[in-house]
């Protein structure tokens, strides 16, 4: 992108978003406001108010410091949604180093290809995730410390990772006073990786000036002030949590962590968004759906007449929407974003002047789509020629987005240039359509990926290790729709004419066990004689889904 | 300041923020949303939505680009709070020029001063201020051609102004297509002059990067979204009408423009209040007292119940601010800020941990101060050697400012460096202290500007001008708190023995009227036979104020 230079200001334009700041400011102007975490037991919450965590953060910043994290260098972390998460976010990022996001839930061939592709010198884990990063130990390389969080001294833990510090030992061996520098904006200060189409996770490195933009954004687009309560259900190994903590930090809203919480303790989590009045939040779909369903055969029902929800699915389900708002008041919104956009790109509101024009089942329609551009983010929908298509609601293209916290390439990934146009745009792979008032559309997806539950699986690579299975002939993995996880993945394998007799869905399975972690796996793997192709030859997934999309429907 | 580098992000950072975005995001996402204005009868507005008005603002950039407008290049605007004034504000900014902020209220000598000092090639003023333009048109240099905004066309308005451009014409004769350019995001985009203590106007050049991230965050700390309406009463010419166009495009709110309003306008601005349901304003204390006299004399007073009035006064008026809650509900809400902060650095509102803890009659205590500081602005109380006092409610302190929105120095002013610290900080020679709670509060300026109806008057500039009048020994102005204008400047002079029974105080003002403008010129002026003094010798001005303080109480 060409910059023209114009006169010179007389503005403090040196003066650099950090990350930091956010919580300092925090500490300042909203220092009693509270931090709460649901923990292991469900039973229990813990409370430290963001001038305590902020004490803490300067411990560890030292402590990191002490354990020689410089300026540059990358830390993972493999935890839940918890306050020491949300400590090392800011002491790493305060430290001018990156934050390594490591996902327990992939298999420990990819997350060992992440921390060897980012490469990380300290991993800091939670001791309920040790076996993860034992699980990964031999494979990795250049990692010289472990950090374990436990309730007890991590002396009494057994593991092979060495040599191994306690994280509150740590933090109360060192002073709680810090002198932050000025970080450079454009450094990194989270590292996400991403599942590609083709072969191995992606890597996107946040910078500063990134997230801190993001979150400014996101709480002037969704309402968020000093008044909210907001409760993180994305994971903050995944995206940074979508930026959630961050912004309750920048408006001073109190922050709802549910711990290491799963779908099994759904009462526990609705009981701790009444007693926290909880008035946003956001996350997978069939978390909602399940969460729903909770609520479904409550006799008191929660009250969430101040709630929203916002959420993103390829295709909304309008049935949980309105059930949300029958059933509790909550407003669930829709929004579309990736690993790539921070997420946050658009928000689907009803525009003012069109809530007096539109009939509540017109509303409706509008709600099952993805919204409109949120201010500061650039949104192409083109031909595959990459010319723009008409803004009609029904000329479908590709959906190209640009802006502050929109990525403008991978990290150390050859090959993926023709991912961003030479005009500063991502290509999303996904399809779409606006409609003459400016809401996006998602039709379709070109990327091949599986969403399940919140979290992507590469139909490439499944189709790759199908393939190796010396009595295949052809295979190809798609996503259909299930009720409960969004997606789930299914195969289609033509198997050699010989080895029919022979061949059984296990032994497909036991192939991919190699790679795929255990959720990946596809329950449904049907023998076909033939794959439906397209005119090119090129495997038809969109035939493909077309058949088998009421294969999970009851 | 020392930037510590880190690991490179993937992040878009070359996305610059420019002002143009705002509006052209709005035309986009919040394209039917309306631009209100009050016409000159002020009986009847004008209406045009962001989608219409953008037309017009790249009808307009090709126009001054057509008459030589380039990057870089400054732009005078003499305007009031209209819709022209806000097609100025983008096209000019989307050129990459600056607009200079000519403010009519100052005297010719100020004005042709500021306009010198910028040296703008193009001045754009409205009809009705063209008695101001005439009034420095021979004291000007370097002004290449006028535009005139007005109803009829300008070839019917008699002016010695020339060459003259019709400001109508030029947009209908342009297409509403224009290809905009990246601007640098530390490229000016306003040019605004502050009264200085000493001599003459200081500039103050704020980057796209400044009034952009000032605006979102305003929006966050003040809640202001796309259902809200917002009414502009701080002068387009003063500190960008501080950021509140901008913030409407930004978050997609209704915006409502006074006009070229007046005191004596009051009527018909309620029923524009009421009638566009304004949720939002911002202005001088001034304005708000004398809205609220017509306020207590109405029959039936308005609704204000969902509106807030943010303002800022040395001494926040409770009798005022408890007036509006009772007879209207709206809350007047204190803040702090200078055309040298863009200008907002602290909100007051009631924390939501002291909501329960504070009785009512302590909420108002507190509501009577300056507010917490919003994120992304530090604050330091600092002592006459640079260190900082405690934030315990009673130390008084240097108030320093820093941060994004934060002048780092002024255009072109040689003497005024000491005006920044070394780390960044802008002294305000505002005197303040902060309480436990970081709730700032304004004890006094030393600074010896005189603020009357929300304009400046400077007292040193004063006391020059009547220390040339030879019958004068010594003078000093101080301002002193009034009734309606919160402050007026009252002179005390003390005269040559010999010439005592010759001068009069109408002599001091014949001096007077060559350089200040009518209203800035002292209703009040003392003959005395001393001066109070300090320690050191100097003027003790603190002293002066507090022997006449009640001077215009009644």
């Amino acid at each position: 992108m060409k910059i023209l230079k114009g006169f010179p200001a007389t503005s403090n334009d040196d003066y650099q978003l950090n990350l930091l700041t956010l919580i300092k400011h925090a500490a300042r102007s909203f220092g009693e406001q509270e931090i709460v975490q649901l923990l292991p037991s469900s039973e229990e919450v813990t409370r430290i108010t963001n001038k305590k965590v902020y004490q803490r953060i300067k411990c560890l910043a030292n402590a990191l410091e002490g354990i020689g994290v410089k300026p540059g260098d990358k830390v993972g972390v493999l935890d839940w949604n918890t306050i020491t998460h949300f400590e090392l976010y800011y002491a790493i990022a305060g430290l001018g180093a990156v934050l390594l996001q490591m996902n327990p839930r992939l298999s420990a061939h990819d997350l060992s290809y992440v921390v060897n592709h980012s490469k990380p010198g300290i991993i800091v884990t939670a001791e309920s995730l040790l076996p993860v990063a034992e699980s990964i130990y031999d494979l990795i390389e250049g990692v010289e410390r472990y950090i374990i969080i436990a309730d007890k001294d991590s002396s009494a833990i057994e593991t092979k990772l060495t040599p191994v510090y306690d994280y509150e030992t740590l933090i109360s061996d060192n002073k709680p006073e810090y002198d932050w520098q000025m970080i450079d904006e454009k450094a990194a200060c989270f590292a996400c990786y991403t599942s590609g189409t083709t072969g191995r996770p992606k890597g996107v490195y946040y910078s500063h000036r990134n997230s801190y933009l993001h979150s400014m954004q996101t709480a002037v687009s969704y309402n968020i002030g000093d008044k909210s309560s907001v409760i993180v259900f994305p994971a903050m190994f995944h995206a940074a949590a979508w930026g959630v903590p961050m912004l309750a930090s920048l408006v001073g809203a109190k922050l709802v962590l549910p711990g290491a919480y799963s779908l099994t303790d759904m009462n526990a989590i609705l009981k701790l968004m009444v007693n926290e009045e909880v008035t946003f939040t956001c996350g997978a779909t069939t978390f909602f759906l399940a969460m729903l369903e909770e609520i479904r055969k409550m006799k008191e029902r929660p009250d969430f007449s101040n709630l929203t929800i916002l959420s993103g699915a390829t295709e909304p389900p309008l049935a949980m929407m309105k059930g949300y708002h029958e059933l509790t008041g909550a407003i669930v919104i829709q929004s579309y974003g990736a690993t790539e956009t921070t997420p946050f790109v658009t928000v689907n509101k009803i525009k003012t002047w069109l809530e007096d024009k539109l009939t509540l089942e017109e509303k409706w329609t509008l709600r099952a789509k993805h919204g409109y551009p949120i201010t500061g983010v650039d949104i192409k929908i083109v031909d595959e020629t990459g010319v723009e298509v008409p803004h009609d609601g029904k000329s479908v293209g590709e959906i190209l987005v640009r802006g502050p916290w929109i990525a403008g390439k991978y990290y150390n990934s050859p090959g993926s240039e023709d991912r961003f146009t030479e005009d500063g745009y991502w290509r999303s792979e996904d399809m779409g359509m606006m409609d003459e008032e400016e809401y996006l559309k998602l039709v379709d997806r070109i990327k091949d990926l599986v969403k399940s539950g919140g979290e992507w699986i590469s139909s490439v690579d499944m189709e790759n290790e199908i393939m190796r299975h010396p009595a295949v002939l052809e295979a190809t993995v798609v996503g259909v729709f299930h009720p409960k996880w969004d997606e789930r993945p299914m195969a289609l394998v033509v198997v050699r004419e010989e080895d029919r007799a022979t061949t059984s869905e296990e032994d497909i399975r036991n192939i991919l066990r190699k790679t795929f972690a255990k959720w990946q796996i596809p329950e449904t793997i049907v023998f076909v004689d033939e794959i439906p192709k397209t005119s090119v030859g090129k495997f038809d997934k969109k035939v493909v889904r077309e058949q088998y999309k009421d294969i999970f429907r009851t």
